[in-house]
């Protein structure tokens, strides 16, 4: 099979199996946007009964073709589909767009005729968009390729964009048309049957003109691809990306008309693991996608502001400083040369303003100054069209500074632009990104600079613990599968913690309420004790738990009672020190299908319970992402020193939470692992109540 | 003076004093604008040098003008205004807008030219906007005054807009033009000297053709007045308020441009208080505006959503769930509609997807249906313009469905506008709030929401506590202000909290060991002791606090170390009851200048200082108001029965809320109170630290 996606998206002619001369029907608007958007190569449409259509000869098959093709669309029903695959096959195509819904969303039978055109695909090393899908668009000058149904034809740009929903696409795609700028590359796969987001991201990444990446996915087949890829890709360019769902009410409706998991929690997880930028409105990403397209990447979060308007400047800097921007004051060069070249109304700081009456000459020193600032990694432009301003030359300037590319600029533009049709157009030409509110210019300057943070970011390593024992883990856990054992035994979850060298509070087993006795004596009063048997789930619903037991006596008088009441063949006692509370933390795992596990950290109590103050990571955690996750909680100034009471012992924490990364990841088969409570203190650890569940 | 603003908004003559022939002038603009936007009455350009302006007759004074004149500009240097405005009360002219900046915000000078002016306007019963101000703008086609600088040229339309930066009204101007859609009066009023907007907006509100009114404000002369016509006008029609300088540079970049207090954080309180709907950008307030314009108001909050594609509704659900809306299911009786009317592939629930398929037919039964659920308040669309349907004939429906105004409408509109031109008139001209993306189209319905919650709520009622002394009260004030003391003493703060009834653990004043110790046998062990007196502010610094003391012979200890120690001759000793920890409350009130009192309500300990989880009122604070504070902390459930401890007294704390709120409303001189921390138990509340500083 063909690894690369060059037929799909730089096809040098193109079939139309199903090409109709109906106005409103697909096979009919394909071609109609084949040659609204000028493509360079041949078209073949496909069709027994027509001779052509749009004035194009059409062919009965495609073996009747006379040329060679390398795409081709099919839009003719389902079951028609395989044996026309087949021809396909068989007249050398590489790659085939299939429009037609009605296969696995469908059922069994849609199911059975998926599985068929799929294995023919795989025979002629055919890859397969679709099916149920729009196609692809390429708005490379050599190709022109509109492969697809929508209607907006883009111009050339450095945006790309895959969307799961084609209906998501369309709009992302109409919303750059709309803004004035332009698309490299679009495609909506649908059903996804073989060619996958991730290959197309990878697609994406790849092509130089591509500057930035735009992902809309309600789902994932393979999270694992698309994380890897992810990671691969986001080191080369921005991938923007976004998901729905995140409701209850919302994630079912994505089940519905994606027939699938949909809507997971973990998605946004992925795409942070991933070095993506997350974005939860289309608003505020195709905002930034337009700046990414033109601007270089700040080096750092240090703005510059200029405005010739104060109301706009305040609503720009709260949304700036709410984005992790800084505005740093002016250096004493910069304001000598200010005083100069400004007004006297100027007010010389950042920000700077210019004030309404401002001109070429003081908007171009401005920015000469913002640009030689050292201390300034950006600047932002609040730009109004006063109607006694010479504002084309002001433009003129704007685009001459923004050409030599030294750093990073936005604009909010705020003028009628039908009437400042000269100033619009000399910012347009220069590709300067501008926005019609103070808040938008500024959301799209903050996603570039956390663009940067990402692109500098050093993600830390994955620890490899040697003092670890995967054997006893092996065999604990060979022995509960062949037994089909779903809750683990407390013996066998503290002993898997011991060997992965995860401190707990001391503890052992008893058999008997002697036993019991001199164990307790043993690790010391007070102790807690839990009947422990496969049998028993929910250990304080039977009256399996009894806690700060002080004495011997206490103890043979809890054993004996549990013998008595539970009568389980296999109970056995599980005794272990019961520790003076410290700060309690939780520690968890949760297996995610085909990607590892994700880690959750936060505070016990009310913490987790009222605040749901609670991180998230992706297995495997690094060193630098544990401290991070220690670090991420809102609670995280209480691990340290507070209010007179002592820290605890981060580095521990830290540790703990990259021994249970490495044990669920060296150990797929735990379904989910909770250390809820740990207690921490100053200088110790331990995790005091363990569950592991299969 | 004449309380209306008839001769602002509606003027029958307009003078420019200080027209001007050079193009780019303000003289000139303003005379351009009146006669581009077609202005019914006459206009008088005066101008001492020149015959006419732009074709238009001059004179040399205000005082030649043959006719009437009830509406003047000046647009004069600052030291000539005064005598203009003379000149213009000679004439008897109503009303002035003076474009030209320099005055207050410029220094003393400044200030004594604005002084002038507004004695002699004050004189002749002028009303004065400005100075430093755009002017307005009346889009009544009886009227159509374009009394202003700005450059966009509204249709009529039902939003009302004041804003005090007129750089950020421009920007609203212009999104609602941008939109297509109308406005009805537009106001800037810069300096604010005389005409403030609490008066505009009751101008507004009494204007039958406003149905919105969108304010955005950075600071306030007059928040009492603000406030109260607020609340006024929100019973009649929704007010869409902003403000910016929420961070703390913003808020200094506010205060620079407008030489004043800003970005106080109390106006979004204002807002809430009011009754006002707050929004964060002005996108989000556009969008609400446009849909207030045109659709009734929602009766609730359940919304049925009919789409034709499938991510975009489970984006719009996101949206409208994190909104508050619910997405009730479908009646029986409308799915048996609906089968019978819709394809097959569609999906008959709410959300209903007809797919991309359905035409006219298929929306109509959509629209009704959703139209007649009872359980149905409102109603999002999403509707993407397939090529292969007639979306003319849809769009035809949708105007059909929206002329009704049986529920409101708003739609998530996907289309390229440019080539839909037919289906995108159809939508405008049956004025349905469209939206390029799901999210903007299912915020502008919330807010709508909001407001339905707004103008239904019963706001509760002040209570009058008729077992109040105010009399005592009344003295300790005195007393302290005759001696300029700002921090009151124990004994003092104790003594008012008793006088209003504010339940505080035991306590008594003695003035030396043996009172003290025969005081805490009385009060019983253990007690708190404090050092009280006038000169020491900060009580533990110096050694003044000693808790939980068990015995008279501690009790003696104490008191001796501390007379020892501090020396104070006027220094008593502050006994105390030492209570049991409670579940840890704070209540506080802060003097608002020209506003009465902000009181805040939370939990200590954590949950203020890391969390940040209070929540804040205006004075008065009635019933209904103090119940939910209490239920609108992040923690509220903590305050009922939670994991076996018992919750606590909350009619209480509620009623402790009401009586703080009526001891500052009654005594303003109190600046800063705080009951830090309550212990609230089960059965009781008390005070067990406070403080009042005057």
């Amino acid at each position: 099979m063909n690894n690369n996606l060059n037929a799909l998206f730089e096809p040098k002619a193109v079939a139309i199996v199903g090409a109709s001369v109906k106005e409103l029907s697909i096979g009919n608007v394909i071609i109609k946007n084949l040659l609204h958007y000028k493509y360079k190569g041949p078209i073949y449409p496909i069709n027994p009964k027509v001779d052509e259509v749009r004035g194009i000869k059409a062919y009965k098959s495609i073996l009747d073709v006379p040329c060679e093709v390398d795409l081709a669309h099919i839009v003719i029903p389902p079951p028609f589909v395989p044996m026309e695959v087949e021809n396909c096959g068989k007249k050398g195509v590489k790659a085939i767009i299939i429009n037609t819904a009605g296969f696995k969303e469908m059922g069994n039978d849609g199911k059975a005729l998926e599985d068929d055109f799929l294995a023919r695909a795989k025979k002629y090393g055919i890859r397969i968009l679709g099916p149920n899908c729009q196609g692809i668009i390429n708005s490379d000058p050599e190709i022109n390729a509109y492969c697809n149904f929508t209607f907006t034809f883009f111009k050339p740009g450095y945006i790309s964009v895959v969307a799961q929903s084609g209906g998501v696409g369309a709009v992302i795609m109409q919303a750059f048309h709309d803004m004035g700028i332009g698309m490299r590359m679009y495609v909506s796969n649908g059903n996804a049957s073989d060619i996958s987001i991730p290959e197309i991201i990878r697609h994406y990444g790849e092509d130089e003109n591509t500057r930035a990446i735009v992902v809309y996915v309600e789902s994932l087949d393979n999270p694992k691809e698309f994380l890897e890829i992810g990671k691969e890709v986001t080191a080369k360019k921005p991938i923007l990306a976004m998901t729905a769902g995140r409701t209850e009410k919302g994630a079912q409706a994505s089940r519905s008309h994606i027939g699938g998991l949909a809507g997971d929690i973990s998605l946004e997880h992925i795409f942070r693991k991933a070095g993506m930028l997350p974005f939860s409105n289309q608003d505020d990403l195709c905002n930034a996608a337009k700046t990414f397209a033109s601007q270089p990447i700040p080096n750092g979060n240090r703005v510059g502001i200029i405005t010739n308007t104060g109301g706009p400047s305040v609503i720009a800097i709260d949304e700036l400083v709410t984005g992790g921007l800084e505005v740093p004051p002016l250096s004493d060069k910069a304001k000598i040369i200010l005083k100069e070249t400004m007004f006297e109304s100027a007010s010389i700081n950042n920000p700077l303003d210019v004030v309404a009456t401002a001109g070429a000459i003081q908007f171009k020193s401005a920015f000469d100054v913002m640009m030689d600032e050292v201390q300034i990694d950006s600047v932002y432009v609040n730009f109004v069209t006063p109607p006694f301003v010479d504002c084309e030359s002001v433009a003129r300037e704007f685009a001459m500074i923004s050409k030599a590319k030294k750093k990073p600029i936005v604009c909010n533009y705020m003028t009628d632009k039908e009437k400042w049709v000269g100033t619009t157009n000399i910012l347009k030409e220069a590709g300067i990104p501008y926005f019609d509110f103070a808040e938008t210019a500024a959301k799209a300057l903050a996603a570039m600079v956390r663009y940067n943070v990402i692109r500098n970011k050093d993600t830390g390593k994955v620890n490899v613990f040697e003092d670890i024992n995967k054997d006893i883990v092996n065999n604990i856990l060979d022995k509960a599968t062949r037994r089909k054992q779903e809750v683990l035994t407390g013996e066998d979850v503290y002993s898997i913690l011991e060997a992965y060298k995860i401190p707990a509070a001391n503890w052992g087993i008893a058999n008997n309420s002697n036993e019991a006795v001199s164990l307790a004596e043993k690790l010391g009063f007070p102790v807690v004790i839990k009947a422990d048997s496969e049998e028993i789930i929910h250990k304080s619903d039977v009256g399996g738990v009894a806690v700060n037991i002080k004495s011997s006596e206490d103890v043979r008088k809890v054993v004996e009672t549990m013998k008595n009441k539970l009568r389980n063949v296999d109970l056995k006692f599980f005794v272990q020190k019961f520790m003076p509370p410290g700060r309690e933390l939780i520690i968890s795992a949760k297996k995610e299908e085909g990607l590892g596990h994700l880690i959750m950290f936060g505070m016990g109590g009310i913490f987790v319970e009222v605040y749901k103050d609670v991180v998230f990571n992706l297995t495997p955690v690094t060193d630098t992402e544990a401290t991070e996750m220690l670090d991420s909680i809102k609670a995280a100034p209480l691990l340290n020193d507070f209010r007179g009471k002592k820290g605890i012992d981060k580095a521990k924490v830290s540790e703990i939470l990259q021994r249970i990364s490495a044990l669920v990841t060296d150990f797929p088969a735990i379904k989910e692992l909770d250390l809820n409570p740990i207690f921490a203190y100053e200088d110790k650890v331990c995790a005091v109540d363990a569950r592991i569940i299969l």
